[in-house]
């Protein structure tokens, strides 16, 4: 069994992920921990509760970060245009869901998580870097203590999303993003280069839903609507299953291609946020990459496997 | 008939596209213009007089800029690793050539060429951009007026070399390149991506020699081997002709895969002269590509056909 805590700002494909990570056999779904950025923190919180209750989901959502490692960084807008108002595509949730939270901030969680059960847990994060990199402030003894952080976020040989050179959940923090990869902590990062390629259909999502017959599959569908149709014309009919693609590593790594190397994030300037890669083995000069520890990039995925698994893991649990 | 200026730092693999451009029967060298880089001003400029007497080209030679187009930028030691303290490969090049140079700096030379032959002149420039910068300042309208710049230099989606974010060239002088990449004229950036698939094997460059039966060519071979020794282990016995690239470029364009869009370098912190493209037609974020000028840069090369061209054309002359 896989402990997981599922760090995210849902966000539509956030939520194809959770469902993924509830249903499937080999993960314990230790914690829910949410971070501003597809939406407000006021948002993403509300969502998680949201999909706790619509899904059933029986484990803590812990309120996190609202803003930015550094507090003074100019923030971005939410990208409305992608997740909805929302959130969650415009479906029109509730504005406040009668769920307790957990009373501890997200970072705190993590860390009180990680030490009862230390060497076990995997943290998925799939937003901001924000609460890892709080979390790491607060007790840095817990990168011996975690077994694997396995990120979505990153653009290493490719462009990025927000802008040429960097991925959204990166660009939204880059300092904490920095600290989260420069940790001497085993991280994987999920980036563009594999989850650009991994789209699914609106006809694998309605497979889906047929398929499972229950409530928790037609929310999924009805929710990925309007980013679907943000992606038109920016991929074949279809959405781009970035978080997914995290949540399935973590028991799947065998569908990925991966390169070793330390990782730098860029803070500032016409490249904030990118996310850069010393490749081990390779010789360069002098550089600000020296002497930091080596991390685990994708660079290659069988997506045709990793939307089956996908289909097969949300359909395999159809009570409602 | 391609009028060409060749902006170069010589260099090794500057030698060969030098041979290549003089024997290739299309182009009409206009001149040579040295800059810094693989070695100092006074020895890449000395570099460039030895191979025109020894090689009997008939152009002139016009000295350039011995440090970055900001003068204040903290300079980096030139790669005698690569190149040899000589620049040439430590083949033992007299410490002084008796041959005039022509009077101008490089970016006056270029300058006034560009304006006695309007709408002609393509420079191609396989150095530091700085000499390109500093004739852009000097006379902003030859924008309208050059044929085509063709630069070898960069990393898009592959690390650099001297550090995992830039290739040497652009990270000699990051400002002057972003200023020659977001000028108004039209820019073909051969880069790493491309440059380092094109690997002349050591058996292919005794070919050359022996099927050339020159002593141009045999002087070739030997300058050759000090490159070729650092490149043992980097790449399979052989040699990196990414100058080469570029001049192949001007007459068999056809040989390159490429992509427009906006480019910009990356000036100081942890990813100073790194060259990110915005590709034309994606959408993204607001960023400081807006607005800037599309240019060319390659993403695919037919090494073989290059390779073999470079082959053909320097073989092509036999007379000594």
């Amino acid at each position: 069994m896989h402990k997981v805590i599922y760090d995210t700002d849902p966000g539509v494909d956030d939520a194809m992920a959770l469902l993924f990570l509830h249903h499937h056999q080999e993960i314990d779904l230790l914690g829910i921990t949410t971070v501003f950025g597809n939406a407000t923190i006021e948002t993403t919180t509300r969502n998680a509760l949201f999909l706790k209750r619509e899904w059933k989901i029986d484990c803590p959502v812990a309120r996190g970060a609202g803003e930015t490692f550094i507090p003074h960084r100019p923030s971005h807008e939410p990208p409305v245009l992608i997740h909805g108002h929302d959130g969650l595509g415009n479906i029109g949730v509730p504005e406040t869901i009668d769920l307790p939270e957990d009373g501890r901030p997200a970072h705190r969680f993590i860390v009180d998580t990680i030490r009862a059960n230390p060497g076990e847990v995997t943290l998925v994060a799939v937003g901001r870097m924000t609460n890892l990199a709080h979390a790491l402030k607060e007790d840095p003894e817990i990168v011996d203590l975690v077994k694997q952080v396995v990120i979505m976020g990153g653009a290493f040989d490719c462009n990025g999303n927000v802008t040429p050179a960097a991925e959204a959940n990166i660009h939204g923090d880059p300092e904490a993003a920095d600290i989260v990869f420069t940790a001497k902590w085993p991280v994987v990062v999920v980036g563009l280069d594999v989850t650009m390629q991994t789209v699914m259909t609106n006809t694998q999502l309605a497979d889906i839903r047929d398929a499972a017959g229950s409530s928790r599959a037609r929310l999924l569908f009805d929710l990925s609507q309007f980013y679907i149709q943000f992606y038109q014309g920016r991929v074949p009919d279809g959405m781009v299953v970035h978080d997914s693609c995290a949540a399935v590593y973590v028991v799947a790594p065998e569908l990925f291609q991966t390169r070793a190397g330390a990782i730098r994030v860029v803070c500032g300037g016409i490249a904030d946020g990118q996310t850069i890669q010393k490749p081990d083995g390779r010789g360069f000069g002098p550089s600000d990459w020296d002497g930091i520890v080596s991390q685990t990039i994708c660079t290659g995925i069988d997506a045709e496997a990793v939307l089956r698994l996908i289909h097969d893991t949300i359909v395999s649990v159809k009570e409602d």
